[in-house]
């Protein structure tokens, strides 16, 4: 069966529970949450880059797609990067990707798979891939179960039917929702497992599901991909098809309903980092149940998660807390309450707070920028540009800018002229100049940009030529 | 008895337990904790500024002597700043202020008053320090007793004798040293005071006393005070005279063994602001019991303080945590264990981490400067230079500069060459060059200095010329 699962890697979610580490502009899926500086969504590719696998199916919003590509890139794995115009929930994901997958092949056989999970035993894993699309080459739709560790509130449950369809499998009698804690213990003593959101089916029989089940979404997915267009490496869907799209959970349209649907009990460690909570219980932690991460100490501190981006951040006398600081955020929250980080995250994007959504290091096709200091009339911004990058050609009516170049070589345009700058040496771009930054070189370019004007706002820019078609 | 009562302040303790926002560089006395902007270093000094007080004497470190004077500065008080070489107890402080007040005049009554303490009714203070003055002037060395709101663990307690020697004002039986719970609620039971550490007492009795029973404590004070120059504002202490000043409090050298001590009810509230939680039970509280500073957000979170002087800092479920975030350390605490702070610092003085002592802002004659980025071979600066400030003349071994102007003129100096730069023009200091720069205008200079070379640190700067005098 080489090469003939196709996984359909689902990498759009903003993952608001992991604030202010995961923000919209770049979800934990993308951060190196864990040991080797991987992320998730990176890891989660490499295990299914095996010979079992055909090329990859990546499902991310269109935000996402320059980190997306970059991180592909570096891992030296290509895909098809299928960008969805807006956000809906996963089954509309799901069809999108059964519709390509039945376009490369008819008979394809699919793995859909969150990006965000965390699993170590990638052989386990490769193992219980093999057999969930043999089963679903049969025309089952398997979800991949997990055995419940302990009662948790935070998953759905399904409840496994009597009939075996293979070893560890069964048919599966239903999904149910994420229960309060009685339910959850009486669906442990029953022997249900967590629903990992994990599917292996194939494209056939899914999409016969959900035009049975829920045909505006086949519709839509059929549409939006037969319109799609691509667009450097991107498959671009296309926006007024998609967003007619229902915003509905594969589970829902069709997992709870579909008479197909079997469950196989995963052999592998599972976790899927939902909340800085469940962080700390995979993380290796100190004789005091300590995870420090970064810069921080600890004092009469027991049971708790230290993450620390940047600055010294320490804790005195407190048990089972999580505080994770980042540039410009600080989060404290009890451990075991961590869910609720998402409410707080709701509550701030009602205030407009900027740190909410966005990173204070923002990434670009050509790299990333920081603001390093602001105040009335001049902001100063960190700019590290990739070797061969080049920013748009561009001007600006309220600011001049002084450009010091800390490392490797700049090539500036100014005007129309093109001159080199090197270490230590300063570009001087008047209010109103029409100017272009490349790195011609095999380094990274790190410039200090000093901006001086009655307004400094990002969007003070006026793109007159753009290498990666932005507005 | 206009202006006969000299104040003597005692502003040269470090204050670790309100870490990190006090640190050894700039202690909670000269940081503006409370509402309205000042430090309780002013509001003390601004309390004891009335007909009834003589020119203040200020006693504290050598280390804070730029900050002390320009807060007195920022008030327009004058007063006395006597300069302790290091850092001894408050009996050798107490006889410095008595040797210098007696030298003023062989009568004079002194107040001691520690400059980190809350006290919001000034009338009230000013009416007990008279009547405490009346009583010094008879030969009392008056200590001012604060009843006890709750039987704590954190101060001295003082038992009140029978024999009233006023209103309101008592014989003193005995000082007793911080009590454990039990201890302290039986004292609560027999009547006993909180020590306030603030004292008044004829200069001559509190020599003759201290000669008495701490003999030592007054040779050096007096030989010190001998031998110190004065040195721009300042009274310099002789640090030879001064090293054999025996660390000892003035509680253990006179008030626990003297027989002339009295106590004298205070009619002011008060709060030695000497951690977290004090801090956070002074001031305004919202509804569930929280106070919130700067960009802060919470959660079901209540009985909590959240300070932030920069990021947004957030808790989530938590109750009774004390949250403050500086620029770049961050701690969180146990509000009812916040006094534990002190062991933490000690522990991050030990693992010698520069956040424990120093902070990121650092304070200088002419200004401060901050800084705002560091990388391999560069370091960027956000500096502030007062009107008329100049720093000294100076050159690098191992780095180039770039000083772009964002706000101000500056008068540069390069190699002999003067000139002046304005808002949006840059000077390049190439490596080696003899620098210097000056505000010669009205408004505050700021500069973005992005330094670039081999080696960076703050040591790497020959200074040929200062006028602040420094090495």
């Amino acid at each position: 069966m080489a090469g003939e699962i196709i996984p359909i890697i689902m990498a759009g979610g903003a993952g608001t529970r992991l604030w202010p580490v995961s923000r919209d502009t770049m979800p934990k899926q993308f951060i190196s949450l864990l040991e080797g500086g991987e992320s998730t969504f990176q890891a989660t590719i490499r295990r299914v880059t095996g010979a079992d696998f055909g090329r990859p199916i990546v499902i991310t919003s269109n935000d996402f797609r320059f980190i997306c590509a970059e991180q592909l890139a570096a891992i030296g794995v290509e895909a098809d990067i299928v960008l969805e115009p807006e956000r809906k929930d996963s089954a509309p994901a799901v069809a999108v990707g059964a519709v390509l997958a039945k376009a490369r092949n008819e008979a394809a056989v699919c793995l859909a798979l969150a990006a965000d999970h965390l699993i170590r035993d990638a052989a386990a894993f490769v193992a219980d891939a093999r057999t969930a699309a043999r089963l679903a080459k049969d025309g089952r739709i398997m979800t991949l179960g997990i055995r419940p560790s302990e009662p948790s509130t935070e998953y759905g449950y399904v409840r496994v039917g009597a009939e075996s369809i293979g070893d560890n499998a069964y048919v599966l009698d239903a999904f149910v929702e994420k229960p309060d804690r009685a339910t959850a213990e009486r669906y442990l003593a029953e022997g249900y497992v967590w629903n990992s959101g994990n599917f292996a089916f194939s494209a056939g029989a899914m999409l016969e599901e959900l035009t049975r089940l829920a045909p505006a979404v086949v519709e839509a997915a059929e549409a939006a991909v037969q319109k799609s267009v691509r667009d450097l490496d991107f498959i671009r869907l296309d926006p007024a098809a998609f967003a007619a799209a229902p915003k509905i959970s594969i589970d829902y349209a069709v997992m709870e309903k579909t008479a197909r649907a079997g469950v196989l009990f995963a052999a592998f460690d599972w976790s899927d980092i939902g909340s800085w909570g469940s962080l700390h219980a995979v993380k290796p932690q100190d004789a005091a149940g300590n995870v420090l991460e970064g810069d921080a100490a600890v004092l009469d501190t027991t049971h708790s998660l230290v993450r620390s981006e940047g600055m010294l951040t320490t804790v005195v006398g407190l048990s089972d807390v999580v505080v994770v600081a980042t540039h410009d955020a600080v989060l404290v929250a009890d451990r075991r309450r961590a869910a609720s980080v998402k409410d707080l995250v709701t509550k701030l994007k009602a205030e407009k707070r900027p740190q909410a959504s966005e990173h204070l290091r923002i990434h670009r096709p050509w790299g990333w920028y920081q603001r390093i200091d602001i105040g009335p009339r001049f902001q100063v911004k960190h700019i590290t540009v990739k070797p061969g990058a080049t920013l748009s050609l561009q001007r600006h009516h309220h600011r001049a800018e002084h450009w010091v170049v800390v490392h490797g070589t700049a090539e500036v345009t100014i005007d129309g002229e093109v001159k080199l700058y090197h270490e230590n040496e300063a570009a001087y771009l008047p209010i109103g100049c029409v100017h272009r930054m490349h790195n011609p070189g095999k380094i990274d370019l790190k410039i200090i940009e000093v901006q001086v004007g009655s307004y400094t706002g990002e969007d003070d820019i006026v793109r007159i030529e753009d290498v990666y078609a932005r507005g």
